[in-house]
C-alpha cells in the first residue's frame, strides 16, 4: 500500500517513542524544539546502519529498529550520559506497511524503555540505510571521556564480548552451533542491550570509558591512545559466555572476544585508589563486568598470556582500509 | 589510497567547520559534549540526501557537501533559529581522497559561513547517502512554528522559487537553455543559500513559517493545514527569475515556481496589523521576499488567477505514494 511520506511518518513514528515534558515541539514542524535542564551539558551522537554492511539482507525489521537506536544509546552510555531525544533518518527502497510497523515497534520499545522521545527525522527513498541521532544530557563537567585514563589504571569490560560477532556469523550461515547456543548468540547480535545504567553509575568511578562496538582490543586501544598510555590485556581474563565457548572452543572464543564487533558493551578504566569503592558500590557479579588488564606507560596495545605477548593480525573492524 | 576510517575522519572532517567555544568535546569521543546558552531552546533537524534521488549520480562532491548542510540550515531558518553544531553520517561506496576533499570543502565552507562546528558523525561503507543532523538554538518561546497562522494573514515567499527545479532538469539533460541562463539555474540547484538572517529577523514579525523544499504550493499548504486555515495563492504574484522565464516561458515558469522542489526559501505569514512594521524593518527589495497570497477561513489550498481558481494535478514532491 503506497503511503505519502507525511502519512507514513504520522502512522508509524509520531507515537513511537516516549512522551517527555521537555519536548516543546516534536515531529511535525521543520525542526524539533527541546528544553535542556539547567546545569546540564548536551550530549550528541549519530550512527548509521547500512543493509548488507551492518546487518544481513532480510534481517528482522524490529531488530534493525532496535539496533539503530541501541548503537547510539551505547555511545551515550560510554559518556555516562542519560538519553532524551532521537531523530531518525530512514532511507528505504519502498514503503511497506508490515516492514515499517515492525521496524517502528523495535525502535519504539527500546526508546520507551530508556525514556527517549522520537522528535524528528526524514524518510527518503533509496537503499536501506538507517541513521539515528541521539541527544541526551549529563551534569556539567561530569561526562566520561576516552582521554582520562592514566598509567596503572585497571581496565574492565562489561558483558561477554564476542557473542554478537558469533551471532552474526550464525545469521550469515558462516558458523553452526546447537540450537540453544545458536539462539543465545543470535539474540546477542539482534538485540544488544546498551549499558545505560552502568554508564551513568561509572561517572563517579571511572577515569575513562569507551563503547565496545568495533572490537574490544581495537576500542580499548583507542581509549589508551586518547589517554596517551599503553594497554595490556590479559588473554585469560577475557570474560566468555558459555555459549561462545561451546560454539567456537576456548581459544577461538577468546580471539573473537578481542576482535569481534557489535558488542555494545563498555570498556572502562579505574584508578587503583578508586577500585575499592567501585567494587563495593557496583558489585561486578551484579553489574556484569570484569577486569581484563591495565593501562601502562609504554605505548601500544598488548595482549599477554602467561607473561608472553601474543601476536594478532588485526585489531578491530575497519570500514575502510 | 585506502584510509582507515579513523584517519579519514581526522584528515577531512576534524577541522572542517567553525571553531566554537561552546564545544566541550567534538569529533574523537563516543559523543559530542555541547553547552547551550541559558534562556535558549535547543533546535534539532535532520535531512538526508541520497545519490540518484536528491542529486544526480556524478554531482560535484563540493555541491553535495554544501547541499547536505544547506537543507538542514534551511529547516532551522524556518524556525527562526541560529545554527551551532552539526553531525555528519556519511555512507559512501569507497574512500577516495579527491572526492572526500571536495565534499569536505563544500560542507566546511558553508559551515564556517554560518559559524557551525562539525562535532561528530559516522562514516560507513554503502551506497552514497549523506545525513546531516543540525543543532541550534532560539531564545526560549520565540521559535517560529508552522501552526501560528490565522485567517487573513498575508503569505510571503523569499527568493524566486522554481529556479532550483529548472537547474536540476538542466543537470539531468531534461531541459535546454542558453549558457548564461543555464549556468544561473544550475547554480541555484547546486548551491542553495538558506535564508538564515531572514529567518532570525522574522521571529518578531511572522505568525508562521515553513521552509520551501518540496514545492511552494505543497509546503504552503502544509503551513495552512498546521495553522488550521485555508490558503489562497495569487498565480500572477509568484516571483520569477528572469532566467526561469527565459528557460521555460511565463506560464510553465509560474507552474514550476509552485511545484518545483529544492528551493530552500522561506514561506511565511504575517498578521495584517504587523505588515507595516515588517515592510519598514525588512524592506522586501533588500531582503528578497514578496507577497503571494493570504490565509483564509475555508480549508484547502487554492491558486487563483484573475479571480478564477486554477486546477493542478499535484502539489509538491512526495518521496512515497
Amino acid at each position: 500500500m503506497p503511503l505519502s511520506e507525511f502519512a507514513l511518518i504520522e502512522r508509524y513514528f509520531r507515537s513511537c517513542g516516549a512522551q517527555r515534558p521537555d519536548v516543546v515541539a516534536g515531529i511535525g514542524d521543520d525542526a524539533a524544539l527541546l528544553t535542556l535542564a539547567p546545569g546540564s551539558e548536551l550530549v550528541a551522537a549519530t550512527d548509521t546502519l547500512v543493509e548488507g554492511v551492518h546487518f544481513p539482507h532480510g534481517s528482522p525489521p524490529a531488530s534493525i529498529g532496535h539496533r539503530a537506536l541501541a548503537v547510539n544509546l551505547s555511545d551515550l552510555a560510554a559518556m555516562g550520559a542519560r538519553p532524551a531525544w532521537a531523530l531518525l533518518a530512514l532511507t528505504l527502497p519502498r514503503a511497506e506497511d508490515a516492514w515499517l510497523a515492525e521496524f517502528a515497534a523495535g525502535l519504539g520499545a527500546l526508546a520507551r524503555a530508556h525514556d527517549v522521545a522520537l522528535v524528528g527525522g526524514d524518510t527518503t527513498r533509496g537503499p536501506l540505510c538507517v541513521t539515528v541521532q541521539l541527544l541526551g544530557h549529563v551534569p556539567r563537567g561530569s561526562a566520561l571521556r576516552r582521554s582520562g585514563g592514566r598509567d596503572g589504571d585497571a581496565v574492565f569490560v562489561s558483558g561477554t564480548p564476542g557473542d554478537a560477532a558469533a551471532g552474526l556469523a550464525l545469521e550469515q550461515g558462516r558458523l553452526q552451533a546447537p540450537a540453544d547456543t545458536a539462539a543465545y548468540l543470535r539474540e546477542r547480535f539482534l538485540w544488544p542491550k546498551p549499558r545505560m545504567a552502568l554508564g551513568e553509575r561509572l561517572r563517579s568511578h571511572a577515569s575513562a570509558c569507551i563503547d565496545v562496538s568495533d572490537g574490544l582490543l581495537g576500542d580499548a586501544a583507542k581509549l589508551a591512545a586518547a589517554s596517551r598510555t599503553g594497554l595490556q590485556i590479559d588473554f585469560d581474563a577475557l570474560p566468555l559466555s558459555a555459549a561462545l565457548r561451546q560454539a567456537l572452543g576456548e581459544g577461538p572464543a577468546r580471539e573473537l572476544a578481542l576482535s569481534g564487533g557489535d558488542d555494545y558493551e563498555l570498556c572502562f578504566c579505574v584508578h587503583p585508589e578508586k577500585l575499592p569503592a567501585l567494587l563495593a558500590e557496583l558489585p561486578p557479579q551484579h553489574w556484569g563486568y570484569q577486569r581484563i588488564g591495565s593501562l601502562c606507560a609504554a605505548p601500544g596495545a598488548l595482549v599477554v598470556r602467561d607473561g608472553t605477548v601474543m601476536e594478532f593480525s588485526h585489531s578491530g573492524y575497519q570500514h575502510f582500509g
